[in-house]
């Protein structure tokens, strides 16, 4: 590949060539055998162990260039590896290896009066272009469950870790490579500017899926931007909903766990509503926050309640309903019941995750049922809202679009279901 | 609604407005209960069977329209209902009726180590905008089957069909009301042009699924501007393999069904493949095709063994295979063996529908995991690829993308799945 292609049409040819390649290689990967499948994944796990030093010079060259560039700390956080990480990659890679084939997987079977078998079968997707930015683990997780789902994927990282993913993903092609599979059923785009991506975004005959997985600004960009079809893995804005019949431990401990154990994640909650009846509970969850070094911002009548008890607290700004704070910051507002916390959520959530805690069995069954997101929980932290707590093996993301997946895409999301019609002769009267 | 509005900003009003409410009737259609619903679809079949005569009165209408603008008497015929026609659409309203309610639906349920327990539940999309052409019962199928599973729906039928839509959309918004759902459940675009259209294929945010059924234009049009998710309804252009092991019998059969059954639709037969070794069973097929008035474009093999036999056929061009006749014309080609057959079908073939007829279990089996389409058919006709065929009731249409449904949707495709997550206080470590 020309990786000094300038002009606008040197980059469409360029994404042609990349969607052609891996049409041609999603056919032979496709109808691969599991086997074949296990040996390229062992194989890419062993590589990675044995062959670490080079991805790790390539690493800190991309932080050199990263922090003469003045990138942020989390940002640099984000783009580094070492052998521990490289190690936890390699872990994944075998985790995936260790998940069933969902490649023809009969998923039902029915017999119609005329005799005909009736099979829906798992076949793969086809081509899937991952687009993602600085955390070069998705390369090698994204190749990995593609691969295991019989998929070709087209890898476009940040360019931060450009030269992390050449090295990764030489990584990739060798393992393939080594299975006697086509090195083409992952490749990595070497250019990452937008004109590439934008090319390849308008090839709908050669790329079956996008999954854009990063800041909202470039998941709006594929969104407005595709002709193929795009999975969004968009923002998470997730409540927990303290309802009045809560039991106030578990309030407590759902909605510090929900907030504070991992603050920066698309599963941690932006947001606590708490019934009126409730707000007896409100201090002692505050308290729990703030030991955790948590901001609250209040409405009013939150705020009231803290400050009688003379605890910090800040009054909330009209922006901070429904906003992915990504940080010890936490939202909280007092509701009258229900109703007034479902349309909150209907008003401000992000489709993501949304729990409530009660001991209510009925409050509980209209929340589960009217309460739209990939992830409902009810008396559980929003924290599990997560392939592998889900029991789905690894992920690939998780969808707050409702088309095809919705909530953790695991190896099955990444497949179509076919039907197979097995007869002896019949034909339509 | 302004039928008069003209700027391109009335039109970007109108379609927001028209989201707007179909949003809003989406949040109480979704969460109505099944007997609900049921009482509306049966009140909209008694009131098409009530209520025939003003729906008669405006097909005429556009009948006499259609005709003064020259209208084909294909189209014309498309477009026409009489008191049988509407007889056979009130039926398939009381057939939807009789499904069973996808929404709730526990699809799978799962129990993790720390107790959690995870359910996958059906709920609906939201909002479904339904586009097509000239016939009415779209107006009424598409109505019923979003209805039954929970979805609102925009309904945007072609303006040849526009006076009998807007008396078909009378009776269903009546339907709603007699039930207590908001009318603004199934909303027609009352101006059909491509504007409004084209502004309300941009509401990623109101509109969560278009589908788009008709000719290969419009299907075009609508993926090219699309920024809602689309599942297009694509040709058909199936395929029917006469392997070297066929029954010779069976083949004659599934060949003259498949393609002469009903010629003019999507999952008829538009090529016949068949093995040179069983090219002795050419001529009886051909007969039998000959006799339903089907004319053979063939390959030179095919030409020749036909016309030794004294049988009519002609020369095929180039731009025969992979063409969507929909008429009584059949491409025909000799190939060498299945792989030749697998490749024309990877080459020329629409995703649809492709048949194999063999006695040789080997080659089924690879036929069937090799072929990429929405059904692979053993021994069977083409035309079973529908869904009342295979079982799964009523369909919306025969999707071709093999994202979220491949293959004829019906109810459970118009639903996602949501996680559930039942807890007793879990928070993770």
């Amino acid at each position: 590949m020309n990786v000094n292609a300038h002009s606008a049409q040197d980059k469409t040819r360029l994404a042609r060539a990349l969607g052609e390649r891996a049409r041609a290689a999603s056919r032979s990967l496709g109808a691969a055998p599991t086997a074949q499948k296990d040996r390229a994944l062992e194989s890419l796990a062993r590589r990675l162990r044995e062959g670490h030093r080079p991805i790790l010079e390539a690493n800190a060259a991309d932080l050199d260039q990263g922090k003469a560039q003045g990138l942020s700390e989390a940002l640099l956080d984000r783009l580094m590896l070492d052998e521990k990480r490289l190690e936890a990659v390699a872990d994944a890679v075998l985790q995936v290896r260790a998940l069933p084939d969902p490649i023809g997987e009969v998923t039902s079977t029915w017999r119609r009066p005329n005799g005909l078998t009736v099979q829906k079968v798992r076949i793969p997707l086809g081509v899937i272009l991952m687009i993602y930015e600085a955390r070069p683990n998705v390369t090698v997780d994204a190749a990995a469950l593609c691969l295991k789902s019989g998929n070709a994927v087209i890898l476009r990282g940040g360019k931060e870790a450009l030269q992390t993913n050449l090295a990764l993903h030489r990584v990739v092609a060798a393992a393939l490579g080594d299975a006697g599979l086509a090195p083409e059923g992952a490749q990595l785009v070497q250019t990452p500017d937008r004109e590439v991506m934008l090319a390849l975004l308008q090839l709908d005959e050669l790329i079956d899926l996008a999954i854009p997985r990063g800041g909202e600004g470039l998941i709006r960009f594929v969104a407005q931007n595709a002709r193929v079809p795009v999975i969004k893995h968009y923002k998470g804005v997730c409540h927990v909903y303290v309802h009045a019949a809560a039991d106030p431990r578990k309030a407590l401990e759902i909605t510090v766990n929900a907030k504070a154990q991992r603050p920066g994640v698309c599963n941690a909650a932006e947001c606590l509503l708490i019934d009126r009846a409730a707000i007896g509970t409100l201090p002692a969850i505050a308290r729990g926050l703030i030991e955790r070094k948590v901001e609250l911002r209040c409405d009013p009548a939150a705020l009231a309640a803290l400050q009688q008890e003379g605890l910090p607290a800040v009054p909330a700004s009209p922006e901070d309903w429904g906003r992915e704070f990504l940080d010890r910051i936490l939202a909280v507002r007092v509701v009258e019941g229900l109703d007034e916390a479902m349309e909150h959520i209907a008003r401000y959530g992000s489709l993501h995750t949304e729990a409530i805690v009660t001991q209510d069995l009925s409050a509980a069954a209209r929340f589960t049922r009217e309460v739209v997101a990939s992830a409902v929980m009810v008396n559980a932290s929003t924290r599990f809202n997560d392939g592998g707590e889900l029991g789905l093996g690894a992920e690939i993301g998780i969808s707050t679009s409702k088309l095809h997946a919705f909530g953790p895409m695991g190896l099955a999301e990444l497949t179509a279901q076919r039907f197979v019609v097995v007869g002896d002769g019949q034909v339509r009267g």
